[in-house]
């Protein structure tokens, strides 16, 4: 049994879903590597306290850099707001180790593809977190379109909308300052990309177009000053990819109702995939050549003849959750570092998604298609 | 009681449609004016009496002036081919006669807006077919809108996808003569684009994307010999509306599962609304500021309290079909002729509907962004 | 072209559907004999008159013995409340006229069968208009199972549900009058039953429950005074089928929300069929044997390949209504009496529903199983 | 921080399932109390000691009774075959250790009543694994009705179908021995019969019906020997509930198509509630009394606003798994065992859902109603 010593940089949202995606995945996978729950840093010394208690980790740390210099820790997990993952990535790899990133990778093409260039010269392994791609769904519906059971690819529909930004009183957050990189396009925006990378290969060239619905935002939380929204709320782009198919992505934080809509619609010469992750146990795929009369979409629910669900339970329909699928990120992280398959998505493909973001915001300025 | 003589020239689905909502209209709605089917043209002779017998008209001809002049007729009914719209639209109103006219109204955005003029010019009142806007459902979105239930309109996502042209063995139609206009974008993509102006007003600019996925077609039924095909089959826009909301709309006839798409999703500032014509006889609509824990999209399924349904039914639930949208269309085309509310859309609106069309086509072709 | 007289008693909900549908049957199908509206007789002359003109029926009377002698009455068709269909079907049948009844077909089985064997003795034709039951999905339903595409029956569910009794300040009406037969489990619990026999044949036994939830209303509209309820407003049943099948039935006239719930679950050796009204234009169907990782249920949209869709309209996923099945009732109605195929339900299935219904109640009673 | 040595006998489906739940639990929830993997008892010594390794366990035996008496073991933990749970439950109880157990508890309500009258005699806290109970949308679904958020219940109807003994050739297993109790009634309506009681209260009495649909089995994996079924496939029952509503259950394992539906419907006078744990994560809602032409079911997606969610995950859609459902179980006995709320369902509320089993099937053998 190997052991995995896991140093993780921020105790948010992701943080937390990472401490739980480690502590389960040896069991759940019956892993041979064990990660464990060394040092955790966050911005001062009595949060990062409070959260390692919380969260489970051993030690606590304010410094990061000391962090990535502890010979204990053996990956390096980086769950900050955006604008600290380029100098904490690059420290990482400078010390030759491995990285595990949230998306968006960078507030730039330019800073991301520099730290994936980084990482490659270095020889190190690097993970990002588009958790939504470890869906045993996703993994279907890549594996039909592989087959070539839909055919030549022809079209792609990607939506991501939630409304968590709905409300014009929803203060201001470092979601929306711009030296962390766009709005609604990076930070769910680039959830669609990367299923539409997955799904379609590479983007070729879009015309984008951004839009800031609430102009101002309260300073803080009750905050009374109103401070300017300098970024997106929401964003559209057509699409044209290498294989020739089409498509379109949108992506609004502003989507009133809209929970977890990550949402895809891929359309072949011979059959269509249709998913939506708030029904995330399910996909609907339609085959050309049915039968008269008896022509459907069928509507697929989650099972153990599709990837990494059998690990969590042996009978269908019986439904992974978020956590599982971050959990299958985690697991495909230690098989990687174990000599397994390559990781995917890392810092190279994160930064091409990254490249995609941004040509969607200058299409959008320069009002014409951008090659990405 | 009243009676209004009704022309038809053309046959074919949407004819036989026409027909049917001529014979229903007066008993559902309990009518003054009863429309009379007094004489139905078609390309010869035979075709037009086997057509005139089936579909209950009283005379049948194969010349379309002769029915242009015929006094018995008092409306125009065009289901020809999209070619013959102009001549006979013209025709019908130099003879003082209100037309009837399927979509999309004519090959070009500068043929519709000179048939408009014309009919303004004569002070003929004309009707343009955009069935899928009688729905029940659809008036019950609109006025969700302008009563402002769901606040300031943000965005809008207009989706038209069939499968009817999936199969590349499907030969060569009229729908593909360049003449008629253009291909999946005219034929149904007229139908999203005006929904989207019916819901969300005009539409200032777009930034259009069209394919051909299927180049060679047979020329005919079973034929061997191939025919370039030098239309679209799908069709994507991103659009910038007056009110300053903006959207998408995306039409396709190689959808390959979809039969009957005719999706949107309009966003507010303080709610959502989601319909698919696949489902016709409901809609979602989310409200914000609804209890903590019970936010939730209601299922509102069609019934008396939404406008034109009760004449059909009193009791929710029970379902109006495809034909009960042309009925309400006819219905309202026969009140405006008898002094009732402007019926709309009419060639104007339509005009402005083939404007936005040949927008996203020039648009496609110039790679940028094109005012309508 | 033949003509069919068609004389209407009764002038309500039903009433009103029937005439729809006879106006419209001739040109949806092409048929050779035409319905003509002559005679709607209904309980005093204004009423009656209002409604002939409303309806399009050419004589009025408030007396509908008169209408069953009148000679241009070739078919007598009874929408009145329940306790009036017996004399006036008996009446019809003396008369040797055929007879269209709305269903429940009498206030008891005996009712029932004395009326069918009426019938049958003057070699009367009999009709039951238990609408649902024409809906092409319906029939596909039927097909499938007839096939053997789901193997041997193994297991009914049907649901009948609808909430217009939910409030108990909505007044006693007639379907609350024991004269007429029992609640919900007649009035609507017949259609359930209807289908059951539909797809899975005759029903041998069964174990029923009758709950009366709101024990009193008002007298009527608005008004002080409260009156007991002594019919059922839910009932439920376990069945036994004569093929060897099992199942259960449930209808409710107080199921809150629930506007035409008429959904049921066929269950066989290989495969399931799920279908709701309150989506009649789709059914899910599941075929064991699918390749493993793609089992799922279809939903299939109804089309031009299930029965008597293509006479609507020749394209898929385009919808009927609930008036286009009354539609095709009455074009089965026409079809019998030109000597086509025979009409079901007639007199003697819909004796055998209510023996059922009966059963049902008594079994309720007894507090055992009842022999149907 | 204290320990709780858990010790498991059985290494299945559940035995898995409780293994990872223990492991998550305390980092999920941030408990005091940490559960500890101590000894795992299974049939021999290798399965024991693989099990042990791959579930995580530090110890393995062969011998449940060692396990009982081990001093680390501090609670005992049940998922063996049905045949089992009795003995080995009142051995656990004997030594004074809290016992949580798999459902179904016992194959007779007697021996379920026995072991809960030990428990209670010895004072021991038990736990019985009905994890379905444990989902938020249920626990929201409760809290609904017992807001009277739908007024008062009306009805009640409850499926629990599956398909795992669908093909004929799925080999006899311990599942069909009846010396463990009932078939599909047990093993599955055990779980619609605990939804029931948790939402409706007290089940007076029933009307049962059991069926086997298929007679003989295949005595093994590819076994050429039939072995007779000697229990049920599939069962319904008709309900009676103390709180005076009615309702009916439904249980099959012979549901083609049918993974994990375990769906309710609830009725109240002024609203329902339904749910379909194949979409675990969602419910629907209808209020009476909403405004006229926007009535609707709302779907309510699981969120940090519901029981236990944010515990998982702090943002809404974005789903709980099988697993977490398990999780959350785990949790309420850990606090129940630190002096919380007592836990539900416990032997006592087990031994009352076996009594409603028993009840059912002794109904449909008497073929009379049955107070339960």
């Amino acid at each position: 049994m190997q052991r995995l010593g896991i140093g993780l940089i921020g105790s948010g949202f992701m943080g937390r879903s990472h401490a739980i995606a480690f502590r389960a995945v040896a069991g759940i996978f019956g892993l041979e590597t064990v990660p464990v729950l060394e040092l955790l840093a966050d911005i001062n010394r009595p949060t990062a306290e409070r959260a390692a208690k919380a969260l489970g980790f051993a030690r606590a740390t304010d410094d990061w850099q000391a962090l990535i210099a502890d010979p204990a820790v053996g990956l390096v997990d980086i769950t900050t707001p955006n604008t600290l993952h380029k100098p904490m990535a690059l420290a990482a790899i400078a010390a030759g180790k491995p990285v595990y990133c949230e998306k968006p990778l960078a507030a730039t093409a330019a800073d991301a593809q520099e730290m994936a260039d980084a990482a490659k010269a270095a020889g190190v392994q690097t993970f990002v977190g588009f958790n939504y791609l470890k869906n045993p769904m996703l993994a279907l519906a890549r594996e039909v379109i592989l087959n070539g059971e839909i055919g030549d690819l022809v079209s792609f529909r990607g939506i991501h909308a939630e409304d968590y930004m709905t409300d014009p009183l929803n203060p201001w957050t470092w979601r929306l300052d711009p030296a962390g990189g766009h709005g609604a396009v990076a930070d769910i925006g680039s959830h669609i990309l990367s299923v539409a990378r997955f799904l379609m290969g590479d983007i070729v060239e879009v015309s984008g177009q951004i839009v800031t619905v609430v102009p101002k935002r309260p300073a803080g939380p009750g905050s009374h000053e109103l401070r300017d929204v300098l970024v997106d709320d929401q964003a559209r782009a057509l699409i044209r990819f290498a294989n020739g198919a089409t498509g379109s992505i949108e992506a609004s934080w502003v989507a009133a109702g809209r929970k977890m809509t990550l949402a895809f619609e891929v359309t072949g010469t011979k059959g269509t995939i249709a998913f939506d992750q708030e029904r995330m146990n399910e996909i609907q795929i339609y085959f050309t050549g049915q039968r008269r009369g008896r022509e459907g979409f069928k509507t697929i629910l989650s099972g153990p003849d599709h990837p990494n669900y059998r690990d969590f339970c042996p009978a269908p329909g019986h439904h992974l959750g978020f956590n599982d699928m971050k959990t299958i990120e985690v697991k495909a992280i230690i098989d990687a570092l174990a000599g397994g398959p390559a990781f995917m998505p890392d810092f190279q493909e994160a930064a091409r998604i990254q490249a995609a973001v941004d040509a969607i915001v200058l299409s959008a300025r320069e009002r014409h298609w951008v090659t990405v």
